[in-house]
């Protein structure tokens, strides 16, 4: 039961490289997660003195990709290259004989999964594309599985993270489509050809499959419109900004009464709801189910590791079911009972916070003085400070926030600050939480 | 293969009547998920009098829920009647028959989940509980599944919904707590005793409950640090506004060198942070993974029907694994392949929606009167307009926003505006997509 479960990698690029790194890096993680070991044992390089970034001790190279499809001893495929062609043909090699493959190629899976899924069916192995939309969120998971009671009315996402950054660049600086792309350009979220993303392909791929898992239709790339970002005029990001709108590139799919809406264009939505604060290259996906009503999710759309982190949270779901009794694939806890263990829960006092402050004081001459210079033997550091005159009365107040410091260092400021004679009893203290 | 799936709902309250109605109203959905239809065969009422908003008939109520638990012929049971006892008895009798449970109760998986769930496992039961934490959100899947591939450093959440109403109200209209409260009491987002929300404890349950599937530690409730919001006062709330920040009552757990953080607090979050723009009701959770960076899901975080969404999904998740290959538990398209069906796609020029246009025209009089006699005359609202001056030029920009029409008719109305003398060549049209 404990024996490692084999996997090969087709493809070493940017996706590939981040499996491998991610497997090993969170290797006991992903073992107390599985229940077993998953260990890259062959992949496949085009030149294999390029160097990479991932550690390849006891890993077998090859040069034919085929090879790891067709011969290897392994029991889980990733197919990292690309393109619909050889993908497809390694992929259906490798269902073949029975190989479940996680994939990231939105482009076949869009185009060609109909066929590929039909092949995976005749022997029982599966083809999982987590990774294929929205990078590392996992969006397929929560709308096949997490969103399963509902009859999904729509789905509407931000899904290309170089069109959000563009759309982004150009309503926060003002800058033109084309000079907001040789930015993204420079910056590596942008292709030197960025047709495909700019034009709005690439979100189709995506919005193709969101659209099947959500109604249960057949995947149907040529049937959605599609508009691209490229003539979005800075003027039209500002008339929109003063009507309360964003303009982003939105891929829809909708229920109406006489069919489903499938399209990719850009779209104004109202600055106040929440896709429309969803900026730069992050992603995101809303679904409105008719139980659940409105449910979103956002994160990182690409990039080697947040992709690999929905291809290997594939993996964990295949290797689950590899000779394990399906009612256990899944563990309660997410770890296996087994593999639950304490860790030491920190006293708050140790904790280190940043720390809101605010203190009634009276008004007079060296308050803030003698109270940063409590703070300062404490070798805390203050980030922002405010005082405010009183108004009437003879008190004033003081309010400010720290650095990170563990918080009986700011307890002992506190208990210090409290017992000079000009502070009052009025105090409030605050956690500071910082997120992306 | 296509028999029904018996399910015994114990606890007809919000929770369980919603479970009924959805698995009625969508049952052709659910079906089409998991290759046989579930049907609710028995149901227990404390008081059968009492008039329910869902269908009974074909239901065999009774009024002890042990009998469920302990004799009924059923598949799968779904616990809703909250509370530790005789919740978890009802629980460990029914796992202890084999049969596998789906509950919503927080409170029990957070303070009796580890005896619970060893309970299960000597009978190779599940007990499910995506409902316990954050309604509708599927969130438990994700962190536990979707994110299985990372090493979680840090998980954050608005996950009581009726302190975050409260805080919401104290934050926009400047109100005190008592008075923010009493107004969530009378629209029914408090209880009559609001101390389990309003102290935290109900966050700290799920907290407890997330925390041990992102770090694969024992439920452990007595551990986390709480604070609730009863001491959060308007000044603080305007104050950390100055200083660009927001209070919210966020559940953490955090990996430290030393140990973990597990704590419930009123906290300040930067008002650019996504969970700084979740309001009211809503709930949301972010998590920070090694390979993923951060994710962040919100949705609806109580009501029958949200949390019946997630009762229904663990439903479905379970009715997957009873008498099917582990293999196929999941269908790659969500619907069973045999129940994927094509849905006609609509023309884009029948697909309704709202229209956003910019058009150059030539600064004379008259020409606002003639645009808009052409919108009218097709039927198309204005629903905001904006002329703006020509700044040295002889053209003036027209842009505004149309009700919800089918594209065709507005580009009947665009080709009639184009072909007026005064208009330019250069015009933008956009659609406009509303969010909740």
């Amino acid at each position: 039961m404990n024996e490692a479960i084999k996997v090969g990698v087709i493809g070493l690029g940017t996706v590939g490289q981040g499996v491998l790194r991610l497997l090993k890096d969170n290797a006991d993680e992903i073992t107390r997660r599985v229940g077993r070991p998953l260990r890259v044992t062959y992949a496949s390089v085009r030149d294999p003195n390029k160097p990479r970034d991932c550690d390849l001790s006891g890993v077998t190279t090859v040069a034919d990709p085929m090879q790891i499809a067709r011969d290897a001893d392994v029991d889980l495929i990733v197919e990292a290259i690309g393109g619909i062609s050889p993908a497809r043909e390694l992929i259906e090699t490798a269902v073949g004989r029975g190989i479940s493959v996680v994939t990231a190629n939105k482009a076949l899976i869009a185009e060609d999964g109909n066929r590929i899924f039909d092949a995976a069916r005749q022997t029982g192995a599966s083809v999982a594309f987590e990774a294929a939309v929205a990078g590392g969120i996992p969006v397929i998971k929560a709308v096949r599985e997490g969103l399963a009671g509902n009859r999904v009315e729509r789905l509407a996402g931000i899904i290309n993270g170089t069109c959000n950054y563009i759309l982004t660049q150009m309503q926060e600086k003002g800058t033109s489509f084309d000079e907001a792309l040789r930015d993204a350009q420079r910056l590596g979220y942008a292709e030197a050809d960025p047709t495909f993303d700019i034009e709005g392909m690439d979100s189709a791929h995506k919005l193709t499959i969101l659209a099947s898992i959500a109604f249960g239709v057949p995947l149907d790339y040529a049937s959605v419109s599609v508009e691209g970002i490229t003539k979005v005029t800075p003027q039209d990001i500002q008339i929109a900004q003063v009507f309360g709108y964003r303009i982003k590139l939105l891929g829809i799919a909708k229920r109406h009464a006489t069919g489903v809406e499938l399209c990719v264009h850009p779209t104004l939505v109202s600055e106040k709801a929440m896709i429309a604060k969803v900026d730069g290259v992050l992603n995101s996906v809303v679904v409105h189910g008719n139980a659940v009503g409105e449910v979103g999710f956002y994160g990182r759309g690409a990039g080697g590791d947040a992709t690999a982190s929905a291809v290997v949270a594939d993996l964990c779901d295949l290797a689950r079911t590899l000779g394990v009794d399906a009612r256990h694939a899944v563990p309660p806890l997410a770890f296996q009972p087994e593999a639950v263990q304490p860790l030491p829960v920190m006293a708050m006092a140790d904790v280190p916070s940043a720390f809101y402050l605010r203190l009634l004081v009276a008004d007079e001459p060296g308050v803030l003085s003698k109270l940063t210079t409590i703070l300062a033997a404490h070798d805390i550091s203050v980030e922002a400070i405010l005082q405010r005159e009183p108004h009437g009365e003879d008190d004033a107040t003081v309010a400010l926030i720290t650095s990170v410091i563990p918080q009986h260092r700011f307890d002992h400021a506190l208990t210090e600050m409290r017992a000079l004679p000009f502070v009052r009893e009025d105090a409030a203290r605050l956690r500071v939480e910082k997120f992306e």
